[in-house]
């Protein structure tokens, strides 16, 4: 397959940060092969036609790279809206209805609806943590979404594991299952700092590092994980990691909440990367991570929509939008935290924190072509004086026309190439109303 | 026309905020003559296809009352994301290309674009506050829309008026107009606390308070706003406001973002409303209004977007989730600012501070049939367990399907029925490629 992408506003986000106002990107196979302005493209249209490239006109719209969401639980689409304004929401809704109604089907099901729903939002590459991950992998495969599966591991056990050795066991085994597939990885990602033993810890970290995975888990997030950490070993969460022996660049900690600046040193110093979910975290009232202090440092800060329980929607253009406005209210600079370096959240600097700077993230040739091109024909995409301000402050996920993962195409015309969204919205519909969720009382549609 | 909506999900706002699962909504002239449950309708299907109803099935969606954006500058189209990051934007930016290229004709088509998005989006009702308003007004007029139309009183004059005295004569023309017109009406509507003589506060306030329309200003919103208030009258932009004389239950005050306890009182006691415009606030750094304290008080609190220079998107649905982020976040609360309050700010509310809370802002029979009919068959609304929760963190501006105004179905099946979008949007290109602003370097599309 080769294709032509022309007649667009290509952003980069190359190192450069180059932008081609009137650009091209050429894909051969799974890559990018060529980028630049329109007026260093060689071919004439006749000619690129008879050589068999496909030709796509942009008309117009931004080109960018496909987005990263560093952070998610795909398997929660059933518990997306419930008791979203609920103090104990975790404990009242959200581990009950875990245990009563959590398997693998319905975690296979779900995740293969909220792939679809971030494919129609733009992001190309995902990052999970929820149980069952051999299937959530099986379906990252299936839909052509470039992904990693964190298999959760817990003390306590969770939904498909009674203990964490057994949740490791089931790591090793879906690490070594994709450890060549080209698209998709698998690692050990323990649930939390304080839901993990320091061995448990300690093991997932040396077999992700081993294999070259991310070692990611929930960090400094919870009050009541500082409040244990500080009175049991004296010290923050991000030094407990350390400490741990467990701090390195692999690490790719959700959330970073509360950090002090000695984390922050220590985070710099240790090449480690945060997931930074800013919508999770505002409507669960938890405060707002350093962000521009950790980009300040250097330290690699991702964008994550959380679950769809936590941050509820899935796309990558609310929480550019979110962080945007915490960053800059916080600091009460509205220079602060420009939309340029918003969007290399989504993209080139969550591709870092996943330790998948060298497939993706940016448009540059020899990289594998995650691309996602944005309307700017609709109402609210006009005018567009600054593309990186069009993506971060007028955009919405609905603004996504096409979006390509290694060279395939998957969203056409705002459309999934490979799966009817209301059959795929049946089945896990019909599939709630058989457990557990079809009980809750206001349970609609 | 006789319209009844069915097999909807109906969000009354009522005062008992009643909720019908399944409901339907009877629509007779611009009137709403019925609303209620399913199974309290008479009239079989046959029954009503005879008697000449039009049925409109709502596919399990969420019929709300029309979105109420209480505060925005429709001419500013043209600016949007042009410097959006600049730290001193509105001099460097702002004010000189307004002196360029706002004109009549700008300002009329610019307004007739954003009323446009504005109905896409499900906003039914629009205080306006810029300039040419007579032109304003008649695009609300010609477009369908329920509006105000406030001419921008200031003491140096601006694009359309040399002077104060000048600019109240315009208003006292526009509310002449516009005074038995069912949908639109005009307000003299001062600039702000620091740009406007008491004496012209005082005059706007007469003849607003007369003509029974709103009184609106920007108020208590920048720091040099405060400053100069403090440091010339020793007082807060509120109290300056009850000092005046023009502080009463007209008064609708934008942004009010910086707000004593004694304030507040006084608001409460005077019975005047709030614009709370978030997304501009948080995108200029420069707080966040005490929502909280405000409507724990009962002092009326409606949303607003600022103008699309400000806060870029003109949807109330962006507004909705940054408002329940940043309250939650600022009051370390998650049960804080419930997605019910939320939405009463969206519509009744905003309602309220308008002074329009007889005619709009609830489904209820005896009110204007303003509605949007807001889809839950797509990826991101489901499921829905709560829909005031569905409306305020799942859904965007892309899922409002249906749109009515005073009974007239402006958008349906999320088309406009009466304007094409593409052709506006060529129109308003055109004309801003002819001004200062085609002169702009980064202008794209
Ligand atoms: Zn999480
Ligand atoms: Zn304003």
């Amino acid at each position: 397959m080769k294709t032509i992408i022309t007649n667009v506003i290509v952003v980069t986000m190359d190192v450069q940060r180059n932008v081609y106002t009137e650009g091209y990107v050429k894909i051969e196979g799974t890559k990018i092969t060529e980028v630049g302005p329109a007026g260093s493209l060689k071919d004439t249209k006749e000619e690129l036609e008879r050589t068999g490239w496909e030709i796509r006109d942009g008309q117009r719209g931004i080109l960018m790279p496909g987005m990263i969401n560093t952070h998610c639980h795909l398997g929660m689409i059933p518990f997306r809206g419930l008791g979203d304004d609920c103090k104990d929401r975790l404990r009242v809704f959200l581990l009950p209805m875990e245990q009563k109604a959590m398997d693998r089907d319905m975690a296979a099901l779900s995740s293969r609806y909220a792939i679809c729903e971030l494919l129609l939002c733009g992001v190309t590459t995902v990052m999970d943590m929820y149980y069952f991950e051999e299937s959530v992998a099986a379906v990252m495969d299936q839909t052509g979404i470039r992904g990693i599966a964190g298999q959760t591991v817990m003390d306590e056990g969770g939904c498909d594991a009674p203990d964490a050795d057994t949740a490791l066991g089931k790591a090793r085994e879906l690490i070594e299952a994709y450890k060549h597939h080209p698209r998709i990885s698998g690692c050990a990602a323990p649930h939390a700092t304080n839901t993990c033993s320091p061995q448990s810890l300690k093991k997932a970290w040396e077999m992700d590092r081993r294999n070259h995975v991310p070692f990611t888990l929930h960090a400094a997030e919870m009050d009541y994980e500082l409040t244990w950490l500080a009175k049991t070993f004296g010290c923050t969460p991000i030094e407990y990691l350390d400490r741990t022996g467990v701090l390195d660049s692999h690490t790719a900690a959700a959330h970073g909440i509360h950090l002090t600046d000695g984390d922050i040193s220590l985070l710099k110093q240790k090449g480690s990367g945060i997931s930074h979910c800013i919508g999770s975290n505002a409507k669960a009232a938890k405060g707002v991570a350093p962000v521009l202090k950790l980009l300040k440092e250097g330290v690699p800060v991702g964008l994550g929509t959380d679950g769809p329980a936590s941050g509820n929607t899935l796309d990558l253009f609310t929480q550019m939008r979110l962080c945007a406005g915490f960053q800059k209210n916080e600091s009460r600079d509205r220079s602060a935290m420009p939309a340029k370096d918003i969007v290399s959240m989504a993209t080139c600097q969550g591709a870092r924190v996943l330790g998948l700077d060298k497939k993706t993230g940016s448009i540059e040739p020899g990289k594998e072509a995650d691309m996602v091109l944005v309307e700017t024909d609709s109402l609210n995409m006009f005018p567009v004086y600054d593309p990186y301000s069009a993506l971060v402050y007028s955009a919405g996920a609905s603004n996504v026309r096409d979006v390509y993962v290694a060279g395939t195409r998957l969203v056409w015309d705002k459309k999934l190439v490979f799966e009817d969204p209301l059959s795929i919205r049946k089945e896990l519909a019909d599939r709630m109303k058989q457990s557990a969720f079809g009980e809750i009382e206001e349970l609609h549609g």
